[in-house]
C-alpha cells in the first residue's frame, strides 16, 4: 500500500489522490503522450485491415508444410520489409504436414440424407470403401467411456453444444471432446467417431481442428459433423430407430516439411537488446483463408510495430514482431522460438499475443512477477479509455508465447471479444469479410498501446516466480 | 363509401364510426370468436414446428424428380392422412429431371485460392477438363450487353450484392441476373457466366436457383459463388491485373419424371363444392432440406387445415391443402392444378399461398376485385392483434397459385418479415434449426384466420377485374 494514497482514501481527498497517484505513476507524461498518439493513429488510419486483406486474399489458407504456408511466409518477409522493419528474417521451423484429400458422410437409415462432414486435424482414412456402421450417441467423454461393449464396431458420435461466451470459455469445455474424442472411442472399440463441431453457429460449415492419437490405442477416424447436421444426427437418434451412418474420410500423413517463425524488429532507442516480443500464428487451418485465426492477429501485432516505428522518438526497447509457425497442429513455432532464443530470454521484457479474433479488445490476461499489478494497473486505467479496462491475471499470454513461461518472463494475451469468434473459427467461413475493420483497429489501438507502455518503461516488469512456471499453454 | 361512417368521421364522432362499423361488420360475432380460438390454438400448440421437423428430417432435400421428391410426395399423402384429412390424393404432375454431379472452381491467377461454388439449376455442364479463362466483370444485365468483344472466350462474373429487406424486394432486384446472365453473356462470346450469390448472407455457402436459355444462343454453364467468396474475386480484380479462374461443373438433365401435387380436404359444412385452396410448394431446392423454402409454407398450410379441421364447427367452404410440385425449377405443380381443375375454379372462393419461409408474419398481399377491400380491411384490424395488418394489393399471392390468376378468383400471399430470408434460401444451410418455433406458430396463426374467414364468409370475395387477370406469377 502506498502511503499518501491510503491516507488520501481515508480522508476521502479524492483530489489529492488523483494527484498524488499522478505524481507517482510508472507511466510519464511524455509516455502518456506517445500512448494517446499510438492509439489515435490506429484508431484513425490503421493499415491492420489492408494488412489482413492482403493476406487473406494473396495467400488464403495456410496450414503448415502446404504451398499455402510456404506463401505465407514469403508474403510476411515482403510485409515486413515493406513495412520498414529490420532485421527481417524468417526462422526455420520444421513441421508436421497433413492433409485433407476427400471426406464425405450420409445418414443412411431411418432416412437418406447427406451430411455435412469434415475431418478433424491429424485423422487417419476410413477405408476407400468408407465405413457404414450403426450409431451411438454420447454426450462427454466419461459417456464414451461408458459405452462400454455398445460402442463395438460402431462409430461413436458425441454431441454436445459449445456455448457462446465474451470471453469463448465455451471452446474450453468443449474441445476436448475434440481432442481426445477418438482415444477414448477407440478404448471402447469403436470404429470410428464423429463430434458435434465445437461452434457456436448454425451454419453447416464443419469446425476441423487438433485432435490427437495415443501410441497403444488404435487410430480410428475422427470428424466433426456441422453443428446443423449433428442437431440433425440427434434428432433422429431421439426417434429411438437404430441409426447408421456412412463416412469416408481421405487424409494423408508426409515427412515433416520446413516452414517459418517470420520475424522483423523495430530496434529500441536505448536498449536495443532488451526485447518485447509481439505476435499471431502464420499458419491456419485448411479450410479458410484464417482471417480471425489468426490472420488478424498477425495483421494486429504487424500494424502495431508499424505504428510505433513511425514515431517520432522510438521506445527504449526493441520491439520484435514473430509469426509463429505451425500453432495449429503442433505448435512447433512456438516451441522451436523460444529453444533458439534461450539465451537471450533473460533480456526478454515481456511477450504478447493476439490469438482470438478481430473483434473489440476488451482487457488483457497476463502473467508477472509480484508487483506488476501497479504498472499493469495504470495501463488498464488508460486502456479503459478504449473499453478494454478489463484485465485477468493469469495464464500464458496464448499458444505461442506459452512455451516462453518456463523463462519466466511477463505474458499477456489480448482479451478479445469472443461472442462471434467460434462462429467462424477453422472453419470455410474465417474469411476477411468477417472482420470488421473498426473493431480491428480498436483492438490494434489496444495492443499497441500495451507493446508500447512495455518497450519504454524504465524498468522491465518482475519476473513470473519459479513455481508458476510450468502451467500448461493457454489458449489456441 | 358507406354513409354513416362518413358522416361519422365528418363529425369527428369516433365512437359512432366504430359502434357502426361493428355493426355492419361482414365477420359476425360468431365469426369472430372462432378467429380468435384458431389464433390462440396456433400460437399456444401448433404442429407446424414438428410437421416441418418431419419432412426436413426424414426426406430431407427433394428436387423434383429426385428421391427426394418421390419420398415427400409419400410424406405428403401420409401425413395428411394422420391430420385427418379426407379426400387426400396425388395429382399426377409430369416435373422436369436436372441433377448437379460435381463442381469446383479456384482462382488460379494472380492468387491461388479455392472458391465455393454452385451450378444454377438447369446449367449445362463444363468440359470434363473444366473451363479456365480469364474473368471480366459487371455489375448488371446491362454491362453484360456493353462488355461486347472483351467477353469473348471469357468468364463473365457479375457481382452486385442483394440488399436486405423485410419484404424480401432486394431478391426481385438481383434475381434477373441469376435468371438470365448465362443468356446475355452468351450474346457476347463468353464462355461461361458467374454470380454473386442472390443472397444476404456472408457465408460460403452458395445460393443455386432456376435460370434460363434461350433457343438460338449457345448455352454455357452457369454458376453461383458464394457471396464471400465473390468480394474475394471483385477485391482481386480490383487490384488491376489480370485474374483468371477455372470452373468445373458436372450436370445432367433427364427425361421428364412423374410427381405429384399432394392434396388433401377438409370438407365445408355448407357449401363443400366452393373451394379455399391454400398451400406451399413441396419441392426444394437439391443443397439442403427447405425448411424455410419451402417446408415452412406446407407445415403452415398442413397446420392450418388441421386447426380448422378441429374446430366444434367446420367452415362453409372446402378447405382444400395443396402441396405443390416443381416450384423452384418448372412451376409444373401450379400450371398442372389450374389446369386440372378449370372445371371447378369458378367454385374457388380464393387461393392462398405461404412461400416467404418461416418467420413471422406481417400480413398479406392481396388480388381480388372491387369491394373486396371491406372485408378485407376488418380482417386486417383482426390481424393488427398479431401484428399482421400491414396488407398490400397487388401481385397473384405467390408462384404456385399465379397459374390461377387467369381465372380470376381472389389470391393472397402471406408476408413474412424476410429479412433472414434470403440468408439462406436455396443454400445447404436452408435446415430446420433456421426457423424459430415461436415465429412459425404466429405465422401459422395469421394464416389459420385468414383462411377460416375465406371459408366462412357468407359470400366469396368478388373476382379479379378481366383487366387485371394477366399479371407475372409473383414470389418464389
Amino acid at each position: 500500500m502506498r502511503t499518501p494514497r491510503r491516507l488520501a482514501a481515508m480522508l476521502g481527498l479524492s483530489a489529492l489522490v488523483s494527484l498524488t497517484a499522478s505524481a507517482q505513476s510508472p507511466l510519464t507524461p511524455a509516455m502518456r503522450a506517445e500512448m494517446e498518439r499510438l492509439s489515435g493513429a490506429a484508431l484513425a488510419s490503421s493499415r491492420a485491415p489492408e494488412i489482413l486483406r492482403s493476406l487473406t486474399d494473396s495467400v488464403g489458407p495456410r496450414l503448415s508444410g502446404s504451398p499455402g504456408d510456404r506463401a505465407a511466409v514469403a508474403w510476411g518477409l515482403a510485409t515486413m520489409k515493406a513495412l520498414g522493419f529490420s532485421n527481417v528474417r524468417a526462422e526455420k521451423v520444421m513441421v508436421p504436414v497433413w492433409r485433407r484429400i476427400s471426406e464425405s458422410a450420409a445418414m443412411t437409415a431411418p432416412y437418406s440424407h447427406p451430411l455435412a462432414v469434415t475431418a478433424l486435424g491429424g485423422s487417419v482414412s476410413t477405408p476407400d470403401r468408407g465405413i457404414t456402421a450403426e450409431v451411438v450417441e454420447a454426450d462427454s467423454l466419461a459417456a464414451v467411456d461408458a459405452l462400454g461393449e455398445k460402442a463395438k464396431g460402431k462409430i461413436v458420435f458425441i454431441w454436445k453444444r459449445t456455448e457462446r461466451r465474451k470471453d469463448g470459455a465455451g471452446y474450453g469445455e468443449t474441445v476436448p471432446i475434440r481432442g481426445a474424442g477418438a482415444v477414448r472411442a477407440a478404448r471402447v472399440g469403436a470404429a470410428a467417431v464423429l463430434i458435434r463441431s465445437v461452434g457456436t453457429d448454425n451454419d453447416r460449415l464443419p469446425h476441423t481442428g487438433a485432435m490427437s492419437y495415443e501410441e497403444r490405442t488404435p487410430k480410428i477416424p475422427a470428424a466433426a459433423l456441422s453443428t446443423a447436421d449433428a442437431d440433425l444426427l440427434h434428432r433422429v437418434l431421439a426417434e429411438g430407430k437404430p441409426v447408421t451412418l456412412s463416412l469416408l474420410l481421405k487424409t494423408e500423413t508426409g515427412p515433416d516439411a520446413e516452414s517459418a517463425n517470420v520475424v522483423g524488429e523495430i530496434p529500441g532507442r536505448e536498449k536495443p537488446g532488451e526485447i518485447v516480443v509481439i505476435g499471431g500464428h502464420l499458419d491456419s487451418w485448411d479450410l479458410g483463408p484464417g482471417a480471425i485465426d489468426d490472420g488478424a492477429g498477425c495483421a494486429i501485432a504487424l500494424e502495431t510495430a508499424r505504428l510505433i516505428g513511425s514515431l517520432p522518438v522510438r521506445p527504449r526497447r526493441t520491439v520484435r514482431v514473430v509469426l509463429f509457425a505451425n500453432e495449429e497442429n503442433g505448435l512447433r513455432g512456438g516451441r522451436a522460438y523460444a529453444a533458439d532464443h534461450e539465451a537471450e530470454l533473460a533480456k526478454h521484457a515481456a511477450a504478447l499475443e493476439a490469438d482470438m479474433g478481430g473483434d473489440r479488445a476488451y482487457g488483457f490476461s497476463w502473467n508477472a512477477g509480484p508487483g506488476a499489478e501497479r504498472f499493469l494497473n495504470e495501463i488498464a486505467t488508460f486502456l479503459s479509455g478504449l473499453g478494454a479496462g478489463d484485465f485477468r491475471k493469469g495464464g500464458a499470454g496464448g499458444a505461442d508465447i506459452s512455451p516462453l513461461l518456463a523463462s519466466g518472463m511477463p505474458l499477456l494475451g489480448l482479451r478479445h471479444d469472443a461472442s462471434r469468434y467460434f462462429d467462424y473459427h477453422h472453419t470455410a467461413n474465417d474469411t476477411f469479410d468477417k472482420v470488421d475493420p473498426a473493431q480491428l483497429n480498436q483492438a490494434t489501438a489496444v495492443f499497441a498501446v500495451m507493446t508500447y507502455a512495455l518497450a519504454e518503461a524504465p524498468e522491465m516488469l518482475p519476473r513470473i516466480p519459479e513455481a508458476e512456471r510450468t502451467r500448461r499453454r493457454g489458449g489456441d
